[in-house]
């Protein structure tokens, strides 16, 4: 059988291969990026989704709108946009998706021919770098730093390249945890204008702040209406569940849809229907303090334990949001190499970064772990264990 | 905003486009696919979701695996297969997906390059052929006739033009309601040996027969691992669920899960775990029988009353299955007039025949009925009013 070009080179997900590894419950597991399990309104989802099928069921189990359920995509227009600074949007900016991953898919659809330019971070979401890469993008990037992209790098980045979109995620980035600063927000927003560049605000992690001050959208600086803003539930509500929303552009919405139509012809109604009673309950600023409080408590129990267990030289910063520690180990360390040896010999995983990077070998000494997923002993145990690791490895 | 070459000239699909005037009551709708509504097993998953979400919450509202819910991958493999004559299928030839739309976008993701050709029925189901655009395909066709496609003709297209793919919904075919008959279907699986064609044997209908003989699919005369199943739960449970299975050659289901990590990353657990206790709990068989009979009364009720309010020169035959009949008009008689004028004056809804073709102009004088959407009552008062206005335009 003969595969088209587009897939060829493609290699499957690093975390979505994880998961063989993590079938292994002995496993400690800092890879991926799941909730924990005691963030997920689990009660309330069951009681909720039963009366939501009796009431609705013949709505819910029929075939609903490409552009979404509307009850969710109203909640989202007129509950979560406002308070984010998006007054002006309208019902026809938005569509809902099933997970912000295939509000990626739609865009690379509607915007990128083989061969075009997408700008991204450097490094950035794996998830982003591999559907550039179906998509056949010449994917360029613009380095991280302890404030995200800097503007004067990006500036030079889109005058040299004419990238057809910059791909961002300015709030706790994945997989830096770091926040974009609100000047290079306000530049992003005017290259957008001034170049006629799509900006794609991926904002998954922004509600899971612990401390510090609330960062400004970059979409709430937008006079171009190119910057485009994805909400995922995932990290919020749940990820199964894959309900996510986004408002941009009303014309590159509508070729959103249509792309949609020739994807999964639309979302589950029912698991929108869950997100927008969820919202419409109001019940989400009571759970976002609930499991800020859980995160920012993890977050916590992890870094004392690496600033207790691991080498002076491995380099890290406490996260103010999100969920995860960026690992950045000495020049010439091989984090895979740690990593094989961690999974194998101390059942201990994590994401090496290589895959977080779009070209191989750009930057094998970094990794990241991730501290919602497991309990707080096993946090310990596990930053434990990969210490002496460390310190096995290089003395 | 510049959009991508392969989004430019996809018009929305004809059918998603009809959901606006489905917005409006008063119309009578033998447009869309949808199943009825007393056909939803409603209580059943109002009660099913609260218990598993109360019981398995934990793992549902998080990630899952790309390749799919195993309880669910499992119970296709184990009990929905095998008395399909499907007996040697193993666990890596099953994916799950966000309904089978999902499984053609895959499909065109892992096997087309622009350019390539793929060959499908003609006419054929408008959201493939959408598909199939957007994938920059060469697409060309084999004409329908009352037993399907025929096998010398079909033979004949592939000899000429090698397609990558053939696509084929060989029972109660959308939309012509036809079935392939089984010579040809032995053929179809020979000639994919042959020429190393992949045929997409797209099947969402044939669980829904009211008469007539059963008949073996494509995949059981499949000798060269080349023929993909695709089951679609839509028809018989609910497409609001958005969940479909898929049977195929272990390395195209690999490459699949790949394209499908960068398309919805996976799958919502919840909707799968509740296809897969409908399954377990033995519960299709009495709800096929039970929908069946609904279905086989619509069908009924809609030829009945054609024979009496249609004009003589307007063709079409009773299906034995499926949710659709085909009419044909007399040479030069415009459907898509038709349609405007039963919208607009009877308020009536249908879809013209012109997007189930490739190429625009092929065959104006047909279009689609749907009998499963709407109530008798108002499928006779639809077909009376359609049958005046049919005689009013062509005396």
């Amino acid at each position: 059988m003969q595969f088209s070009e587009r897939i060829k080179g493609v290699k499957g997900s690093a975390i979505r291969e994880l998961f063989k590894v993590l079938g292994n419950p002995a496993i400690i597991s800092f890879g991926g990026g799941n909730p924990a399990k005691e963030c997920f309104p689990k009660e309330w989802a069951a009681e909720t989704a039963r009366e939501l099928i009796a009431e609705k069921g013949d709505v819910l189990l029929q075939y609903g709108p490409t552009e979404g359920y509307m009850p969710l995509r109203k909640a989202y227009l007129e509950k979560v946009l406002p308070p984010l600074g998006i007054k002006d949007a309208t019902i026809d900016n938005v569509i809902t998706m099933t997970g912000s991953m295939q509000g990626l898919d739609l865009l690379a659809k509607v915007m990128i021919n083989p061969g075009d330019t997408v700008l991204v971070e450097e490094p950035t979401f794996l998830g982003a770098i591999q559907i550039f890469n179906i998509a056949q993008a010449n994917i360029v990037s613009v380095p991280m730093h302890d404030d995200g992209v800097h503007a004067d790098e990006l500036e030079e980045m889109v005058k040299k390249h004419h990238p057809v979109l910059f791909y961002t995620i300015p709030t706790f980035q994945n997989p830096t945890s770091k926040v974009m600063n609100v000047e290079t927000r306000k530049v992003t927003a005017r290259l957008a204008a001034e170049y006629d560049m799509l900006v794609i605000e991926d904002d998954p992690y922004a509600a899971l702040r612990f401390s510090g001050e609330v960062m400004p959208l970059i979409k709430t600086f937008d006079t171009s209406d190119n910057v485009i803003l994805l909400t995922s539930y995932s990290k919020t509500i749940s990820p199964g569940l894959r309900v996510a929303c986004c408002c941009g552009n009303a014309e590159l919405v509508r070729k959103m849809v249509i792309a949609k139509q020739g994807s999964d012809t639309h979302s589950p109604n029912l698991n929108q229907a869950l997100v927008a009673e969820f919202i419409n309950q109001g019940k989400m600023e009571e759970h976002l303090r609930f499991i800020n409080s859980v995160y920012s408590k993890s977050a916590s129990v992890m870094i004392d334990a690496m600033r207790k267990y691991f080498p002076e030289w491995a380099k890290f910063e406490a996260p103010e949001g999100g969920l995860f520690v960026w690992v950045t180990l000495p020049e010439g360390m091989d984090a895979n190499e740690v990593y094989q040896r961690a999974v194998k010999d101390k059942l201990v995983a994590f994401v090496p970064g290589a895959p977080f990077y779009t070209k191989p070998g750009i930057c094998d000494n970094t990794f990241r772990l991730n501290f919602s997923a497991e309990p707080e002993e096993r946090i310990v145990e596990g930053i434990h264990r990969l210490g002496d690791l460390l310190k096995e490895m290089r003395g």
